[in-house]
């Protein structure tokens, strides 16, 4: 079922401060930010060879990382999204083997503007996986 | 500086579990268990076919994890691994700019057998970076 890690998501107080962090410490390629106020997220990508660094930074009330960022006030490594070929049918046999998925079980629209899922993490020792539509 | 994703490192509490939920539930790839003592770890792969996730059980007395997990005994997300062409490059570079090596700054013979360092997770807003000479 799992396909391609499309990114790692990393939570970070200060996106201005951790696009440095990687673009001239790390001597990484970072995209410019795109503002996602629909999903409560600032975003840029880190461009690695084989796949991408995401890091998101709270955006207006209600942000999904307001939480994460309350108890590891410093950042931390918030999700892993992996390709599915088909997330409805990824979904029903996780559904069907006991996993949880998040919300009320229809895909959302993603950062990326592809279907998404999240499963909870509970079920997988920790992690938060998203799954997307390729 | 950063190459390839090498892998993403998760920590587990059973490893047997954790195993079952990624080749079972998730339909990964997971390679057979390997006992490495010298570094107080049980590891196993899970192939995506970008790059890998290893996750990794506490072995023995004084495991690096066992902190990580008496706080979050479910366990999560531990560390990025990044290739790096030249590491002791990377490494006075990254010092000559502020950032911390653990340890006391020299490469170490990683869980693959090739030299790997480790940058202090307050540098990286909360997230441990190892990177490996490839």
């Amino acid at each position: 079922m799992l396909g391609r890690v499309n990114h790692i998501a990393i939570a970070v107080p200060d996106l201005a401060a951790a696009i440095s962090a990687y673009r001239d410490t790390l001597g990484a390629v970072v995209s410019a930010a795109q503002a996602l106020p629909e999903h409560g997220v600032t975003v840029v990508f880190v461009e690695l060879p084989n796949t991408k660094v995401e890091l998101l930074e709270p955006l207006g009330e209600g942000s999904p990382i307001t939480a994460f960022l309350e108890k590891s006030p410093a950042g931390g490594m918030h999700h892993i999204c992996y390709e599915v070929a088909d997330l409805l049918a990824a979904r029903d046999q996780l559904v069907a083997s006991g996993a949880r998925v998040l919300g009320n079980g229809d895909p959302k629209i993603g950062a990326h503007g592809k279907p998404v899922l999240f499963l909870h993490p509970k079920d997988f020792f920790g992690t938060l996986i998203e799954l997307e539509q390729v």
